[in-house]
């Protein structure tokens, strides 16, 4: 289950409880810079970006990463993977703004950033893991990054994760971080970027989870894999997987060593937690909407299905409208069922939103008092509603940060089997085509 | 390929032309009436309601339909598969604005209005097909329709298939039909309606095709299995899959013998052109978009390949915003690939929008130059832009009539194999976002 307790009364609020969850772990500083620059492929506009480091006081060989199953891999995806095979790990550079995907000799500038990097963080290069998160297509701006290279080392410190989780956003509204405590004073903390082209598969956009226990590579690769498949895999905005998507986790092995059991649980529910962050701060997001399928014929269908039921346009629509449409729920999970071949029997399916039963017997369970309790938790688990923008057009969020945590809860049991899985998805707004119709810009 | 020599500079130019496509086949009149009524599940709603025959003046053996593979298929849908089965059909009763889809007793419903329609055209119950879109779930009014029907058939005539065209209109902005002259002074007349939950899977939403051609049942039958194939399944609105989609092919036999391949040629081209239409009129839509898939493994994949780049949320997002946002391209077909496991090489692959090369050689190839001509093909193709509604919040499109029948063309070439297929779409506007967050008011 997903953590549900928390409610933001402001964004200060929320920025307070930010810094009890930044608080790094032993033997990692990071450090931050900013730099200008015009992309080459649109030389008319000037564009901002953020370079991160995220330094080991000492190299650890305990670290694991998963990428994205994107068939047109980003650069920094491509020299990961050749990373996981290195004795140890470093440090992590990280930029947004351009995500260095399929930009002519992007691994080469990947590599360069790397080496520089590990020039003034007194490494080796292939002790460093580059990272990047921005538009596909455009060439980064080395010499600008190399540049701002030293400020950001300049600026590593020890006490907070906080700055790393600001200067990796790129459309997500407010920062993400997640921390578990672990036995003997360990902690483990989680960073996340990500609000668009989001539906991971194997991992999501950008995450970076540090701690202190003292586990070896072996372990923190076997928890990483078991923790991104019940949180970032169940998970969509927009069904566009990331040609950028990472997950890294790194252990500085400088606190104590904890129990395997005890750190894999700490771990799934930070990541866990991040990915509904992930999802509530999705573009244009006014719902999160968790489905809860259960009774489908193995846990895979159970999570095709889900992703089916978040992924509906109009079923994305019907929430942002708070108008409960449920028959798009039928339609949703029918058109996978149908196409796969599944065998469904809609007489043994049963549907609950919000806790009200609206399909039972094959049939939709309707009535005009029902009608209006579902309205009702609609409303409840709205985050804001849209209001007209100054310039009639463009749509924009009416504050930056999470007013609560509660879902629009769907829950279809099936009636043909065990899987189950629980998916979090977004509802489809004005603000969402806004942000979507000139995202270069 | 799909027709694209029409432009129509008003909606009176529009209708004119549509008045050209709608003369009825010999054998065949058509004939409707409206009702008002207030659905059970929300009675403080009024809702009008078409309620359209379609009769033959002999009832015929030569008959087709296909129909959703949803799994949670509407009852006409149910009725209508026996119907198959049955040695004539004779009519078509089609209703909008219910699509009586699991609501109780809903079987029972469709049955009791084709006994009704029968009974008023002489004939027996089995020979009437019935027919239904609109919302999911909500109970027929029965009784209404009922005391609706005889003036539906006091009004049929044989001259013009438009007004059914348009009563069974739903959120369509303006009638679909095409036609097709045949030899012999034969002919086949088209009529669709659909404009969301569109990906059709096996047929669309409602499309009735009515032919003089006098041709056996099974050779309608494989011919409507063949361009169904090459039309209606290859084209999205917004991935979902209707639990109504029904595609009918009727012949009247009225008139002369005509060649097979002839037949199915003029059948393909029909159905293509509604297809079309279908998507140029779908929900919101600003952009069409076409997708030339080559080099796939086989068609299957290069079907599937042009689904997910039609149906990614960013890219359409980016065409509507006529920003050339091409990685997102990339992005569409690589998560699919990348998912499935296709042995997609990157640097094999080719990507041209509007006859621009803008992916070659594993790497985007962009500058400049070709970004303002990627954005005047972009622009060419649009039907209109969002402008600021009166009330700030309630998008509407400008016009009720095609302007043209251009689209962003995106060809996109795989190097792995022989599969080819085009594939049609739209963007996702703010128009989508407004009809669909509270279509049921």
């Amino acid at each position: 289950m997903y953590s549900t307790a928390l409610t933001f009364q402001s964004a200060a609020a929320h920025r307070a409880w930010l810094e009890t969850q930044s608080r790094l772990p032993k033997g990692f500083r990071t450090g931050t810079a900013s730099l200008e620059f015009a992309p080459v492929e649109v030389p008319s506009k000037r564009a901002r970006m953020n370079l991160s480091l995220v330094a080991l006081e000492r190299p650890s060989a305990a670290f694991a990463a998963a990428f994205t199953r994107n068939a047109f891999p980003g650069a920094p995806v491509l020299v990961g993977r050749r990373r996981l095979a290195e004795p140890r790990l470093g440090a992590l550079v990280v930029n947004n703004k351009v995500s260095n995907v399929c930009a002519p000799g992007g691994e080469a500038a990947a590599e360069r950033i790397c080496a520089e990097a590990a020039r003034l963080l007194g490494m080796a290069p292939t002790e460093v893991l580059p990272s990047s998160t921005g538009v596909i297509g455009w060439r980064l701006p080395v010499e600008a990054m190399l540049a701002a290279l030293p400020a950001a080392a300049g600026a590593l410190q020890g006490e907070s994760a906080l700055p790393l989780a600001e200067a990796i956003m790129t459309t997500d509204l407010y920062p993400k971080v997640r921390r578990a405590e672990l036995p003997g004073g360990a902690s483990l903390v989680g960073v996340a970027k990500g609000a668009g082209m989001i539906e991971p598969d194997l991992a999501t956009m950008l995450v970076f989870l540090l701690t202190d226990a003292d586990l070896p590579r072996e372990e923190l690769r076997a928890a990483l894999a078991e923790a991104n498949e019940a949180s970032f895999n169940c998970i969509s905005i927009d069904s566009d997987t990331s040609t950028s998507d990472t997950v890294a986790l790194v252990s500085s092995a400088a606190g104590p060593k904890v129990d395997a059991a005890a750190f894999r649980a700490a771990l799934r529910q930070v990541c866990r937690d991040l990915a509904e962050d992930v999802v509530r701060n999705g573009e244009g997001v006014h719902h999160v909407i968790r489905a809860r399928l259960e009774g489908a014929p193995d846990a895979r269908a159970a999570r095709a299905l889900g992703k089916s039921l978040v992924n509906s346009p109009l079923l994305q629509c019907a929430v942002a409208g708070n108008d409960p449409n449920l028959g798009r729920i039928l339609c949703a999970i029918g058109k996978l069922a149908g196409r796969e071949g599944m065998p469904l029997d809609p007489a043994r399916v049963r549907i609950a939103v919000g806790g009200e039963v609206v399909f039972e017997g094959g049939a939709m369970r309707l009535d005009p008092e029902k009608e209006q309790r579902l309205v009702a938790h609609l409303k409840a688990a709205e985050m804001y509603a849209s209001a007209p923008p100054p310039d009639g057009l463009t749509f924009q969020p009416p504050h930056r940060h999470p007013p609560h945590e509660r879902c629009v809860e769907i829950a279809v049991a099936l009636g043909m089997g065990d899987g189950a899985c629980e998916v979090l998805g977004a509802d489809r707004t004005h603000e969402y085509v806004t942000e979507n119709a000139d995202y270069r810009s």
